[in-house]
């Protein structure tokens, strides 16, 4: 395996901050030698896979529709699953952790799989407040490295 | 068809004030001509589909697992879908609105997830505060209404 | 539970002789109690449905589309899971037995599926040969006998 | 992208002249820059999987549990999807073109979907006789050259 899979969710648009704490986690998830897996499409993910790229990492995107060309141009697998926003719930499961940026209802529904289904997830400035109660961060290092001790636990418990 | 489908969705365990809550607007679906969707199992879900077979319903349930026998004994179809917590994006895709009461993560994965894909969602005393933004009612009978004049609306449109 | 979900299966569209066949299994399941699961769509579904119904069976059909206006006319629950042709999975995994006429590709990937999965299946003058190892009967009430039986034995083993 | 996603596709267990076929095809997958597709497991999966990393290729595995230590030794990417084998139809919507090799009911599931959602499959000594009617090749590098033939077409037709 080339590393475990660190997802990073939030908006498919996002504001200029956003997108560069999403740049900024894509190189360190990169640089540490885990994956990135996040939707495919724009925004956040498309910002993150971007930094994931530029420091040589390996990006996967899991879309909603039928066409793998949907992808934004730094994902290297695109997997067209035509399941719509039910492949939510695909990025959920098979990340070892997930790291939300922003984020509106589809994000707010990842962050609430995650937390039903054990997979650990952290808030880097998430859109959500004390409401949903996650693990959060303030910079984009403090995220992947909780998000990296998180993947390499077993069974993935994490501590909120 | 025999009615739209309006999904209940909340805990696999809740309080006694919940279950009262949710077996009134069971019982409210089924005097009304709609059909009862629900995740099958326990808590707000097998006391809303006692309220509508009490009233007479028609009760489906959408399980996580491979096995229908594991559906509470209001259930009048079990479809075991075999797709664990994915399963919750069945009911919010097939459901022509949502009533939402008490509930934890998975509810607030059901919510948003309402909200992302424009499926009508009241929230009944459900378990989130201000900082989800749906659109709430107090009695039953009202949550009946609004998620049945949802529902029949062309596009699914809320007002939320 | 209203009795056991049998599945019928086939093309969406169908020779006389095999709405025929359908239209009987329908009204055999609906008489013997069974619900009646199947793609919702024409052919072999509608026929299918159409019989059930005429007996005064429910009929339950898994949609591949967003909307569940897209379902024959005979379909009481019309449930849309926007899963595309992979809700044919779906209706293997929840049907106690199942039973094949006709058919094309899609009908194939059911009935492989089907004994992948071990859900027992029956072609009733199905599309394919001996190259396909399933139990075969020649007339509806031996093929709906031969499923009931199947669906209700512990474990679902069936003997092909 | 890192190319066209190739899927190939067998039983979990195989016979050795199955696996030295399979291993060639994902050697020549990974030599012609595409990416190697499957199911993550062993067999004919893990025989091609093992061809595509002696290469130096890229290797995705979606694996029908919950648990990414399921996949082979030589996956680089292991999604989890925890669907069961609703995950086959995963597979055959994310590929690009398929290649069959011997193979069992799980098989014939794949390549029947292909077939009716339009995904080129080719059948490389495919356990399926003349019943099953898709392209088929002899040889190693023939399967390899026309399923990427396909997968470089626009929409993906096949002639069969």
């Amino acid at each position: 395996m080339k590393g475990p899979l660190v997802a990073v969710v939030g908006g498919s648009t996002c504001t200029a901050q956003e997108a560069e704490w999403a740049n900024a986690v894509g190189r360190l998830i990169a640089e540490r030698g885990a994956v990135l897996l996040c939707g495919g499409l724009g925004g956040v993910m498309a910002a993150a896979a971007s930094g994931a790229k530029a420091a040589g990492g390996l990006t996967i995107g899991l879309l909603p529709g039928n066409d793998a060309a949907d992808a934004n141009a730094s994902i290297d697998v695109a997997l067209a699953t035509g399941m719509g926003e039910m492949r939510n719930a695909l990025i959920v499961r098979a990340a070892h952790a997930m790291i939300a940026i922003g984020g509106g209802w589809g994000t707010l529904s990842e962050i609430a799989l995650a937390r039903r289904t054990n997979t650990p997830v952290v808030g880097l400035h998430d859109a959500f407040g004390a409401a949903v109660a996650i693990h959060r961060e303030e910079r984009p290092e403090d995220a992947v490295r909780w998000a990296l001790e998180q993947a390499s636990r077993p069974g993935g418990i994490m501590d909120a």
